[in-house]
């Protein structure tokens, strides 16, 4: 069989050729599920759903929780070579003035409170962090201006407060624990930094609306979530010249979605796209995994060995036509047919 | 003077708050004109109006070439830290694999033709050549694969036929004298490369159509020539899957340009933006730069002393939906408002 009729087939059944043909190139790096998921961008249900059909092919078969090749058909594709810089990481920032603050922070973070499934929490590493604070004060000047946190469990206020250069950072979070933390932390570190308690689904109090120079977020992935974290964020900058920053992974969002939420952005926010960072942001394993629909969806039995599950880095700036969305919204948005981490 | 009234000035006369403050960002970096532009990120005619509008308000005046604080306003703002990691000087990627290969490259590009003004032509230095191919090939396979390159004054061409591993490139090429250059390098390393001297308005030839898997092209950045480049390479990829590798500068194109640049992917071509790299792609210095319209608009008679002028590199995917542009285009498109190196 060629790769063509595999992936013809694959169409016929409303599969894209696209994501097909990377699960087959990141098949021939590894039989690890939760790598494959990794290196061919796809979401968990997605790559299930294509192992499922490759083996139906009598392709691949999946032995001791590892997928094998019966009939290799890849070879009409190169494995994914590793070309990341090996000292970024493929970030291509480095937050070298701030070596001693990163020690620092890992420290505080440590006794942050665990990640609540409730509010589809998950928090990315400290490297991560301030890699993003490098990756903003590049783009954005830090010094006298005032940021928006919207979701804050990945400690980023903290990380920011501790340059010094911020006037205010204001965390909107739903965790009534975590905002007590991050002002307990704030306290003891004389930091600028005010929490809201506020479900993101209710608008932003009135104080807070065109008051911030930079807004930043990791959002759920549904096209809902999207829109009241990133809408709600935008409605909270100043107008013109200021920007967000939002992290969007491709582990639970297709490039069909990823789509609709760049025409988002355009059409009906009128922000301009400025950068899109490949997993810029890397998450640590969370606690609840083993109750996650994407542990019941894959073909294996084993957790993932290596960090599996990143985020793109989205900055986005806003124009004089930019507008935000102001609106109540009342329904569940954590779920949708390619989340898998909820 | 405080810093919002500069600003709050500066857009009653229809300036982008956003801009200038970039640009007083970049004015406590450095006084030379060419770094404020590659640090600002703004159009070399928006720079100089901002530096014009600086000086009316007697904060900038001009001397000995450099530009220099009369009354310093910019200390609401941070300078823009180097932030970028050294090794891979912020791309994220290295073509680790083709060390080897760069040098012969590199010898090989000495002997090209030189650049013509006539069409807007530029090249980017080899680094960055390589660079796109290790970029290139960690998001798509180039096992096997066809490529077309529209406009190779950088001679991507070359550098992805070395890598032996694509099954075709063609080069759409309105110079025949590169065109010939690139043959002969062709005929002589044996490389799968065919040219096809063609007007990039002229329509490709239908066998060109839906043939690709990839294309790559640094276009001319007037909305009309970033539509005839890139719609046309949509038209000649094969569908759904196949992808597209822009460079775009921001030297040449205002954020509100990109903005349209990106509704016109979204909106127009259907396609999904999947990377947006800053300042990936950097040019090397040009012949005619003394002859250009950005030499004539600067406030100093300096030249360049360091690579000023860098482009992103933007990648995106063809969804079901996707479709080109395969009218006839007979406008000059070459220049605008915005241009100023042509």
């Amino acid at each position: 069989m060629r790769m063509n009729d595999v992936l013809d087939r694959w169409a016929e059944e409303g599969g894209r050729r696209g994501a097909m043909r990377r699960i087959l190139r990141a098949l021939k790096n590894t039989g690890d599920f939760w790598e494959v998921v990794a290196l061919s961008e796809e979401t968990v249900p997605e790559v299930a759903r294509a192992i499922d059909f490759l083996g139906s092919q009598g392709l691949v078969a999946v032995e001791d929780d590892v997928i094998k090749w019966k009939v290799d058909i890849s070879g009409e594709l190169d494995a994914i070579p590793d070309n990341l810089c090996p000292r970024c990481g493929g970030r291509g920032v480095l937050p070298r003035a701030y070596v001693g603050l990163v020690d620092r922070f890992v420290k505080i973070a440590r006794d942050r409170p665990g990640v609540k499934r409730d509010y589809d929490q998950a928090s990315m590493n400290a490297e991560s962090v301030w890699a993003r604070v490098a990756f903003i004060e590049m783009r954005d000047s830090l010094k006298g201006s005032r940021i928006l946190i919207i979701g804050d469990d990945d400690l980023t206020s903290i990380a920011l407060g501790f340059t010094g250069k911020p006037e205010r950072i204001t965390v909107v979070e739903i965790d009534p624990e975590l905002t007590a933390f991050i002002e307990g932390v704030a306290e003891r570190e004389s930091l600028p930094i005010e929490t809201v308690t506020l479900d993101i689904r209710e608008p932003l109090p009135e104080d807070l609306k065109r008051s911030f120079d930079i807004f930043s977020t990791e959002p759920s992935e549904t096209l809902d979530a999207l829109k009241v974290f990133v809408g709600r964020g935008i409605s909270a900058l100043k107008g013109e010249g200021a920007s967000g920053y939002v992290g969007l992974t491709r582990r639970e969002a297709s490039l069909p979605k990823w789509q609709a939420f760049e025409r988002m952005l355009l059409d009906d926010f009128s922000v301009v796209i400025t950068d899109v960072v490949r997993n810029f942001t890397e998450y640590t394993h969370w606690g609840y995994f083993e109750e996650t629909r994407a542990f019941s969806l894959t073909p294996v039995r084993t957790l993932p060995k290596r960090p599996w599950y990143h985020s793109y880095l989205i900055r986005f700036e806003l124009l004089d036509t930019s507008r935000g969305f102001e609106e109540v919204y009342t329904e569940d948005f954590y779920s949708d047919e390619e989340s898998s981490t909820t």
